[in-house]
């Protein structure tokens, strides 16, 4: 992260024996000095505008728009024009991220590795990907933008942050269970589906604004 | 290397007992397993036609002509078209490649990493260099070039080899001190330069055996 200009770093869940022998490390870097902890990934992400899922797509089809490593600066350029936050997201080295995690990500890069051994390193995958954006994003270097949070409040027509999706979700899934719309046993598929869904449709702040009004207006409604 | 399709390894004086051991592993990989020793860089790269030095040169001026990662798979384009043979040489961790290992070589490609942080651990600098050429210098994969050692004999305007160019350089080398042209003290900085002149020339296989068989005349004639 160091050696291409990235700074911001946020651990999910850590094991805490190694996180805080990591960070206590005579010498620890100062990345790893200002590092966060998560404890899930929504919390990690929840101000991010755009969040990229990244792994090998040979065993599953993605449930989301995916596109190869060396064509993601071209697709990103808008948000960071827009001063849209990204987050990029690894899974651990041994199985990668799971399909909950990929469902709260807009998008997945993959790096294109050869058929015979498609399984990274993943230091090294975090080098290539940073390499990538660095060289070919300029923009995404922290001092131009990751850097500073956007200021949602005052622009409506900024995209909306993983924390908006998130609430509206949230409240979503309660209206369907409030309307009894489906079993209970399809709750946690239904919900994947919806963390999908709202990725894709690429909501504005403000359009997320409008939408969580409404369904609390339906909740009130159907509890009352 | 094999998450990027590239199988040929050639270590150059490796410490014996960590290579009998990496190489005896369980599970040790093909690539590996295949991966050749030499005594020196020159042998390492004897028929290689290009050679590309690896580092980060902001301490150095450098003495041939340096590229940036991103634009190297254009500027190698054409010796892959001609079925040139490439290396790409990257020093010890610690310290990097000599002066002298940086005579050997034709070009000098550089990661641009940020400044606060210039210097890459090794895995993961090999591993940037190698995605950027599999993802926009395709034919560099084993299948389609690298495998093939290109026939010089049958190709006269065919690059000369770094082989080539170290015999050249050794009856260059002679001659100047059948002609005392310089004093010992200075040999070893003249070889250098000779080396750098000698791969800035983008001499053919031609060329090289021409200039190799009026060195060897004119050595006779100093020494009789």
């Amino acid at each position: 992260m160091a050696n291409f200009g990235f700074s911001r770093l946020t651990v999910v869940a850590p094991y805490e024996p190694h996180w805080r022998e990591a960070r206590s490390a005579v010498g620890a870097e100062e990345l790893l000095q200002n590092a966060k902890r998560a404890e899930s990934l929504a919390d990690a992400v929840t101000d991010c505008t755009l969040v990229v899922g990244t792994g090998t797509l040979d065993r599953r089809r993605p449930e989301q728009a995916a596109v190869a490593l060396p064509d993601l600066a071209p697709r990103i350029a808008g948000q960071l024009a827009r001063g849209g936050r990204i987050a990029l997201v690894f899974g651990p080295e041994k199985r990668g991220l799971t399909r909950d995690d990929l469902a709260l990500c807009h998008l997945l890069v993959e790096i294109p590795t050869h058929p015979r051994q498609p399984s990274m390193n993943l230091g090294q995958a975090v080098a290539v990907c940073l390499y990538e954006l660095a060289a070919r994003a300029p923009c995404s270097s922290p001092a131009e933008s990751v850097g500073q949070s956007p200021n949602h409040a005052a622009d409506d027509a900024a995209p909306a942050a993983s924390g908006d999706l998130e609430l509206l979700a949230e409240i979503v899934a309660e209206t369907m269970q409030a309307a009894n719309y489906s079993p209970a046993a399809m709750q946690k598929a239904n919900r994947r589906d919806l963390d999908l869904l709202l990725r894709r449709l690429a909501l504005t702040h403000r359009d997320a604004q409008r939408i969580l009004g409404l369904f609390r207006r339906i909740l009130w409604r159907l509890r009352h």
